[in-house]
């Protein structure tokens, strides 16, 4: 299996193309565009282990959003945006009235482009204590609650231990986890988003299960949202060198100098909270039916 | 039983004591004071029943360090200081080599006056995954894994169903939980470190055993440690008046002025950072026996 | 004259009026109420000498709105508080099309309660280069600029100082000054905005001319927007026990207790950030006749 | 003049020596290697028009300290490199006693590769106020005061003309700016310190004499200090290309690519926070003759 240094299924699949010897149909995947508030929307299901070979993510379903719309401060982009991120969670995590949700922010808030999940959690809304102390209020909202996982350094405990050790105790019907992704391709950075009902291994890689956070491992659906916010530097030299018509060159050869270097937008901060926003009002408006993004904006201020 | 309205033993005794008809001896209370490398500490001990309801804490060990020294700049106060807070911990944990602890910051960090235990996590060494994983490197330490507990209302989550969900999946021999407190006195806000081997009760008072974080309900011995970083407006208000010479003030006929209201110091950021530092190079000291501030300063950085 | 502690002109009225011996009529002093959007204002003018003894302000035009309707999250609140923030600015700065301002956040945005100046200024839009850049997106905007003054502490340079050589180099055709205030009453913390043609005095007082910050030093016409944050602790106490009929007690007398103590609410954080935004966005669209909330939004993000 | 893309001297030298067909003689550039407490130095002097075209840098004196012994955590790395930057400032920037000195922290804090300046702003003694008020106790220190430029698209206005204003202003004796910079090479990315003469021009290249800060334009000595935090994303590729044996790749090919992206390490916040304390540090040690690094944590705490 070749390595393929993405978190995108739509860019593995991509990659798994452009080599030229597999022009062949690719079995095992389906791929369809269409496109919701005038976000364009690709759904790539990998249905059995040919697929998950082929494109080296489990089998289930990745959905991408291109947010282009967003980032061009097109009108309405904001709730267009918000609300299509919540039609694509309600049509892959299918919840019943009165379920509870618990979302995981992962990711290292000090690290810019590593906080896209803290960022997310914070615009998250918390109603579970609310809903189980003052039900004549907040009664008909499902419960939410919200952890930031931290990162291993910051805590010494693994990132799956402690999402386990608190749906123990919780007992979510569903879990949503929101984290950073790497992506091999610039123009993808910030600008894309990916549900997957398949959940997440932090640190990626097929077959570590011990660290996956999927239902297997948590005993109820997990929903994982992610958003590259950086390419690999190794990565990204030998991409351009090859749109260059420089073909023989390997990430390997240059990880000498590009192992802890990462490639990220100037403008990364202000990218990070953009999409912790978007994310969140996103979830919370997939969670809780009736609600408008003037109500959310209220909650959390 | 009166209400104390203060988190530090030490004070509520010196109250049981201002009280005009208690100037007999109280029972179940045992009192004494000491130095340690030029800081004064003061002990309670409250033995039974009796000093429990005069005092309104758990029988437990109560030692208070204060941190003047420190605060008025005097040479090696910090170091000094660092190793009084080690030594304490030292002598109120009994801990076995190879023994792992787990330390939890409580509060909450954007509001300064609530951030002691997530800025003294902060400055914790976090060596659990490192023992386990580099044991040629980090074997003679201890490991130690921390985490952040949030708040309710940003998590949805009570504070002790969270330790408590770490703690099972976790296993630690020891746990030490670190808080701010309120004291009803000015002259202890930021000046006082409060170490008890009763655990703590966030939000305080006795009898809620369901929201306790302590030996009982975790399984493992409990250290909290706490400092009193404010003052309850109305409670000072009441106290300043007496002092005036006006004693027939109530806290109650104040608090519906002063109910959300909170007194503290001007330049309470920095004193929170102080009290961060002192407290998590304290537990790293007392956790890991060989170890200088030099070396920790290294780890940190 | 009698020290009145506040800087609040409404309060500084309020507080000579409630002294016994001063029931006769106020001259030099011109009080009114009125309504915008729902929100109340209270105009004080002091009109001349006497006045300005009373009540320990200059001459000049003070104007305060009462924002419970805003902490209340009551419908629109956001939006008909910036446009009332908007009205008054434009009913006190009388300026010209093409006209350019610099704003200047007063404080220290690292002391929570001090950080409503740092904070309006980060919600107000930049322009300046904008308008000479980009004539042909942006001519129809004013050229305003932004500046944090820092405090002395942090940059050993006073505050009108600084204030005066940015102004000397920029030549603005007016000022607006917004800082953190002091008042006497709990019930008016972060709850009331004040506008002052009369320019501000950091850390206050009449007389101290070469620190203050008016249109005689600087030359052109200076706003200050202010918002109190806290309460000098030792003055809390004194009124609180007068309010329980102990009427002898002085705030002297309590300061020594007090001195370095301020009391401020609980969630300060969340109401200095709620007040930067909407004195900034109150600001941005007295600045920019046609923009609507919404494309500051845009803006700003 | 080939467009060198690095604003360290050095760098740009061992680039000009690099290209084939001018192993010759370098005109005009004096370079000498030398030791200083175990930090390698490089001192490069381009001491006349043709050495100023060569290396497309102004004439003057540039130092280049690698700080490969601090990042290493080598025994009182922190201390010796301090006092090496103190050194060279001091063999730089002749100041006599009671001098006074305006230090500028460039760029954006919200951006960390570029939160170099007001990192060492924030670790730099503001004492020009304390000298001035208590003579009795700092009347033996310098008079320092210490700003931020914030950025154009914060404030509106340009770096060079705020300075400019309070220079004029404060009149100080000589200037410190420190700022980050971009380098050439991942390997001297957060590993290098250069100290210059020349002063500095935001944004860079030479002859826009309008936004430069130096001798020329403020009138009195100006020291600029920099650290190379990242490498544009275009000239990377090339350049690990062109390791790798691809010599035909140009910047120019790529950079439609990577116009907006750059290269960091993945740590930059732990190594912009480092290097903020490094530089102010040593500029505190080289500008107050008598203290020790103990005396600077005091007064900075």
């Amino acid at each position: 299996m070749f390595n393929i240094r993405t978190d995108l299924a739509v860019e593995a699949k991509e990659l798994w193309q452009e080599t030229a010897e597999k022009q062949t149909q690719l079995e095992g995947v389906i791929a369809r565009d269409s496109e919701k508030n005038g976000y364009k929307i690709t759904t790539v299901e990998i249905t059995n282990e040919k697929g998950e070979q082929a494109i080296g993510k489990p089998v289930g379903t990745y959905v991408t959003i291109e947010i282009d719309k967003l980032i061009n401060r097109e009108d309405n982009a904001f709730m267009l945006g918000a609300e299509t991120v919540a039609e694509v969670i309600t049509s892959m995590l299918k919840l019943n009235v009165g379920d509870s949700v618990l979302v995981v922010g992962l990711g290292n808030e000090a690290i810019t482009p590593d906080a896209v999940g803290p960022k997310t959690a914070r615009n998250t809304m918390v109603t579970r204590h609310l809903v189980e102390k003052i039900p004549e209020h907040f009664g008909t909202m499902r419960r939410v609650s919200v952890v930031q996982s931290g990162v291993l350094g910051t805590t010494g405990i693994e990132t799956a231990d402690f999402i386990r050790a608190v749906v123990d105790k919780l007992r979510p019907d569903a879990v949503i986890v929101v984290d950073a992704l790497a992506s091999r391709k610039m123009a993808r950075i910030c600008r894309t988003v990916q549900l997957a009902d398949t959940g997440i291994i932090p640190g990626s890689g097929v077959g570590n299960s011990r660290a996956a956070i999927n239902k297997e491992t948590l005993g109820v659906p997990v929903l994982a949202i992610g958003v590259p916010t950086v390419v690999d530097a190794a990565t990204l030299a030998a991409d351009l060198a090859s749109e260059a018509g420089v073909h023989n060159l390997e990430p390997e050869d240059l990880s000498k100098h590009g192992t802890s270097m990462i490639v990220t937008p100037k403008d990364i901060d202000a990218n990070v909270a953009d999409l912790g926003k978007l994310l969140g009002y996103g979830i919370n408006l997939a969670l809780h039916g009736e609600i408008t993004v003037e109500d959310i904006n209220m909650f959390l201020s």
